[in-house]
């Protein structure tokens, strides 16, 4: 049966709003009028600690009140994570892999998957939110990268560095770029790996773009609709090598060649409002960008 | 007619990615086989050029080639923003408004919207993004409340502090919400105003939840769901007053009164990923919220 679309805000919304969206007619009030600080939990906020006054203007009272939030980095054993707490999951996480970090006896059996608590509880994913969803916890920063620290390899297992990944890809075609990063490791002196999550727009029938996109859970955790890999080679002879990679977030017919998925790293810079190319030339002018062919 | 949706990365993509989206049969190549560097301008990248190392551990290696992105605040004239390269917009705007900053002979006449050069060209909207969409050039921090000065309010016309919004709701019952906020700074000593978009999910047919959202123009500058605006008032007596409204970005009835708008803080704080309480907490012991009623 069709069920009857509607917008849903976190906690009752105001009996106006309802009536903007025409609901007038059964019109919620659930516990709005109850008294709200009785209701909220105070908790520490990490992201709004540390925040420095607005740089350059003179009217820094604008910031008496905190400012409400901004990036918020983690910097762990395996990665240094930037966290987007409206999607519940990162903006992008990088991993350094050679040879060193490749080898190690850390045991996968030894790590479970587990909430970030460094993460207000309000913009956090928990193992429940995955639960019956049909996704896989997809690792951002692979697990497998990280056999040199058992930490390292724990660290990898925060929800922080998950997303809801389909599991025919997590388990075959991603899985697969994850080994060829590897595999790459062992041939130059660093990769530094960068990963996560797209949100594509497409057109749909009446002609205008839309992005769209899943979420899971009481929390609302965002399904990417694709994720992107960037990979910045430091080959022995000094030369910076560019590979950058997108695959859906749906099943992905391992047998296709993984440089069919080599995408012009403008493309990502402009989908995930990142940026690569200005950084890497800041350290070298001997840079190559392997793309789709 | 009906199209058949297209997933859009910017650019041509690798043509496994249009395998694996099941389009063998009208692969693209576009000029994803040309050089990618003499295609990419070199630009200052305003949010990567100030990254810190990251924090609290010894492997500073990991941001060798920087940091691809972090929050990008733009401190102005007339406000604190902090920009959403993904949306090309802002996640949140914060203004002081008093009886000081309400008055002046500034000309609305003398403002023109105006790209923001200080953010780079891939994540930036401009005017052509918004001509024809059928959505106005809608001001988080409004250029009425910054009479002032007149830079302030020209400041107010950078496309950064605009986001696309429905006609209807921009000159009718939003603009009476931006009246209220100046009405509500002249029997204050001062009114602290944060305005930011919201994508919130609705539940479809199949009985899943999904975010969905329009974007605009050759940029993919994104349509919010809605829009909240957070109060914070000082009150003459020292009390904090919080009040949050949401509304649809939509066409909403201006005849229904402003307090069927107000909804808990927590419904915003949880939707958007800010925290607005724990913040003003910091600050007072003092605070009353009102939410809907």
């Amino acid at each position: 049966a069709m069920l009857r679309a509607r917008w849903v805000l976190p906690l009752a919304v105001g009996a106006g709003l309802e009536a903007a969206l025409g609901r007038w007619e059964h019109r919620e009030r659930g516990d709005a009028a109850e008294g709200l600080l009785a209701r909220l939990p105070v908790l520490p906020a990490v992201a709004a600690a540390s925040l420095p006054a607005p740089p350059g203007s003179g009217r820094t009272e604008l910031s008496k009140y905190g400012l409400p939030g901004l990036a918020q980095l983690r910097s762990r054993e395996s990665y240094v994570l930037c966290y987007d707490p409206r999607s519940r999951s990162a903006l992008w996480v990088i991993e350094q892999l050679n040879r060193d970090t490749l080898s190690g006896a850390s045991d996968r059996a030894a790590c479970d998957f587990q909430e970030d608590d460094s993460v207000h509880e309000y913009h956090r994913a928990t193992n429940a939110d995955y639960r019956g969803s049909g996704f896989d916890r997809g690792h951002l920063a692979a697990a497998a990268n990280h056999k040199w620290s058992q930490k390292a390899m724990r660290d990898t297992f925060y929800l922080s560095n998950i997303a809801p990944q389909n599991p025919h890809l997590n388990q075959n075609a991603w899985n697969n770029l994850e080994k060829y990063c590897r595999s790459l490791a062992k041939n130059n002196r660093n990769v530094y790996v960068c990963t996560g999550p797209l949100f594509l727009p497409r057109m749909e029938a009446d002609g205008k773009m839309y992005v769209k996109y899943q979420v899971i859970g009481k929390n609302n955790v965002a399904v990417p609709t694709h994720f992107f890999k960037v990979l910045i080679l430091e080959k022995e002879s000094g030369e910076i090598e560019l590979r950058s990679y997108v695959m859906p977030n749906s099943p992905v017919d391992d047998k296709i060649p993984l440089e069919r998925f080599l995408v012009p790293i403008e493309s990502i810079e402009r989908a995930s409002g990142l940026l690569f190319v200005p950084n890497i030339l800041k350290r070298t002018s001997n840079l190559k960008a392997i793309t789709a062919g």
